[in-house]
């Protein structure tokens, strides 16, 4: 089966990886495996030094084979910025965020298609599809555009205009769906046969995750191989928070992180939290009370965390406990603030990056987060592609400073 | 005077860097000088592979002496990247371009005001304003937030909205100006004796062409040490130009760079040209013919591009006559296609990154690019901040995939 092959999270069932399936038969997920004994001899702290800042530095401990396969439009290898302003306000020991959307299409997404589209140029596929929340379907416009593959996206109607614009801008085939997520899923899902189409949706096939991973690769290479004790992330389909546990997970059984796992704190908004939900429901459960969340209305902002129905919440969950960490919902008028406070410290932050820190000041709030901490936030998008536009206030044109000053009395 | 002092391009006078000056009394720009024998025994291919990867790499080479006084948001390191796709329809060796637009504001922009607003945190400087048109202005808000400095921002009433609430968003005084960037910079020079003002504008202060010269340093890291034979940069104040000029100079004075230098081509557009007219009025003068271009109406599209008055034209036109350049005008409707062009393969070009493509075009036809030239195209910016909202064509919005099917016969 080569370097790499796929195993089912479940049942352990294994495949090879040219299958590029993303579920295995009994339910589970398929997650792609390595021969970690031989990868940890040429991934060294040292050798790294070495290599290119792109994701593609991580290339032992990905999937993609063949180097001319590699897709790239310069992903990953983001800041990680200390936030030394923001710590004076918080019981905590360091702050940093991770700025995710300094990547080519302005979020994490791009690390995610940049692997899927180069496993699909690898296997000559020439027609690809997802349904979104917008900032996939922009990074697989980019990246199949870049390929040379044809690009198929499906994006709820009321995605942000300026992600919808992008898409096009990269030539793909844009439809607006109306619906949520999980409609424009069975679009692809129903059309795909006819079509001819690959269905790159999250969890559909093993390569957004792997790309994924890099972010905790690349955390834990910034951090000198020492993980940080509170990662926030913001939660949608799930894909970054699987990536980001099998990156650790990997690294420590080659030996290259040791002690505790970074606590790892899934945030959702308000009106659309089922990862939330799973969790309290599971943690009921095994305290003995029954709790079954009314199956609610979905009234979240057309956000990456929009996501009503994660193909694989129980592995979710799963990572959730494993990782000692929690899942919290925030207001969308929290995440509002929160992104007008980060922006006051010169952070771009799109509403879900903005979430990971309506999520902290939650978690200081009730007590969960304590003075040695130190805590990263995931930044996953950049502001500008929800920013609205309005018409500039009349009030602020001026022709001289006379007038300026006359207006700012 | 330290490590590094202020030289004026014209009469060779020096001056301190406290000094904190753009302009020579004889009308020179001052640039920063450095005793290079030493910056030569630090600044090392080997050292430079441990160091931080973000333009602060390039620390010894830069006129902010203390590591604390750093005001950074992960700016630099910006991908180089290949364009194969292209070199197949184009006579040259081979295409790379420099994607700018991954810095943390979204433009080459944030490098400059990286170090200018480090350079005023140095000296406890608490408030700064900038005439832009558009991307100084956001550079400048983001980093003077992140400094705690004031930042107060003039730009022409018909910039991009996107960038006007990027500035907002950052918390910057954010004013529209009934006019041109140069009516914006009559504006801060009015008011700063009165309002405290430090000016950031082009060749006000030293620190912005410092932060930009690390756009050269990086090539010629990124290119092993080895330059490219041409390099199409868009320009409007030119400090980008002036920035990429020194660099090299620096590098060659230290042995670190040999060979030829690389033809520097400046793009400008049709309607707003001045660097292009100043140099081919020197090029008839040096013929013996009179070339007076009249002074034109300005009639091109809001973007960097359009300084009709920059600072030092005179410094310019002999930086692209030193480096066996030229500068080129292009219309806006080939900047529009060469965007398209671009988005095509992956890459989302601001209106001034597709400029380079539309010049590059004209290079080859006039046949001024040979089948063994490695040309740099550098895309200062993202197209996101310049993209038009349309409301969605409705044609596009279907239910499920029967009605897709149908849209598409």
């Amino acid at each position: 089966m080569g370097d790499c092959w796929l195993k089912c999270n479940l049942c352990a069932k294994t495949a090879p990886l040219d299958t590029m399936k993303g579920k295995c038969e009994c339910g589970g997920t398929l997650l792609v495996e390595y021969d970690l004994e031989k990868v940890k001899t040429t991934f060294t702290p040292e050798n790294l030094q070495h290599r290119l800042h792109n994701m593609w530095r991580y290339h032992d401990l990905l999937p993609v084979r063949n180097e001319a396969s590699r897709i790239s439009l310069g992903e990953g290898c983001t800041p990680l910025l200390r936030m030394n302003a923001a710590e004076a306000h918080l019981p905590l020991k360091e702050l940093w965020i991770k700025r995710e959307d300094q990547n080519p299409t302005g979020s994490f997404k791009a690390r995610g298609m940049s692997m899927a589209v180069s496993l699909l140029h690898e296997r000559g596929i020439s027609k690809a599809a997802v349904n979104s929340n917008g900032n996939a379907a922009s990074a697989l416009a980019a990246y199949a555009a870049r390929a040379g593959i044809e690009a198929y996206v499906f994006v709820p109607m009321d995605c942000p205009p300026l992600i919808v614009e992008e898409c096009m801008q990269y030539g793909a085939h844009t439809c607006l769906v109306d619906g949520l997520i999980h409609d424009a899923g069975r679009i692809v899902e129903e059309g795909k046969a006819e079509q001819h189409w690959f269905n790159v949706g999250t969890l559909k096939e093993p390569g957004r995750v792997e790309g994924k991973k890099t972010m905790g690769l690349e955390l834990a290479e910034q951090f000198g191989w020492r993980l940080p004790d509170v990662i926030v992330y913001p939660t949608g389909g799930g894909s970054g928070v699987i990536g980001i546990w099998k990156a650790f997970r990997e690294l420590r059984e080659m030996g290259l992180i040791q002690g505790e796992v970074p606590r790892f704190v899934s945030v959702q908004e308000e009106g659309c939290k089922p990862i939330v939900d799973h969790f309290e429901e599971l943690a009921a459960v095994r305290h003995g009370r029954v709790h079954s969340p009314a199956e609610s209305e979905v009234t979240s902002k057309p956000t990456g965390m929009r996501v009503p129905s994660p193909p694989d919440p129980q592995l979710l969950v799963s990572i959730l406990r494993e990782m000692n960490g929690t899942a919290v919902a925030v207001t969308s008028e929290e995440i509002e603030d929160a992104a007008k406070r980060l922006g006051a410290w010169g952070i771009s932050a799109a509403p879900e990056g903005a979430a990971t820190w309506a999520g902290l000041i939650r978690l200081c709030d009730e007590g969960s987060i304590h003075s040695e901490d130190r805590v990263v936030l995931f930044n996953t998008a950049h502001a500008l592609k929800y920013l609205q536009v309005s018409t500039p206030n009349p009030m602020h044109i001026v022709k001289d400073y006379p007038e300026w000053r006359t207006l700012i009395r």
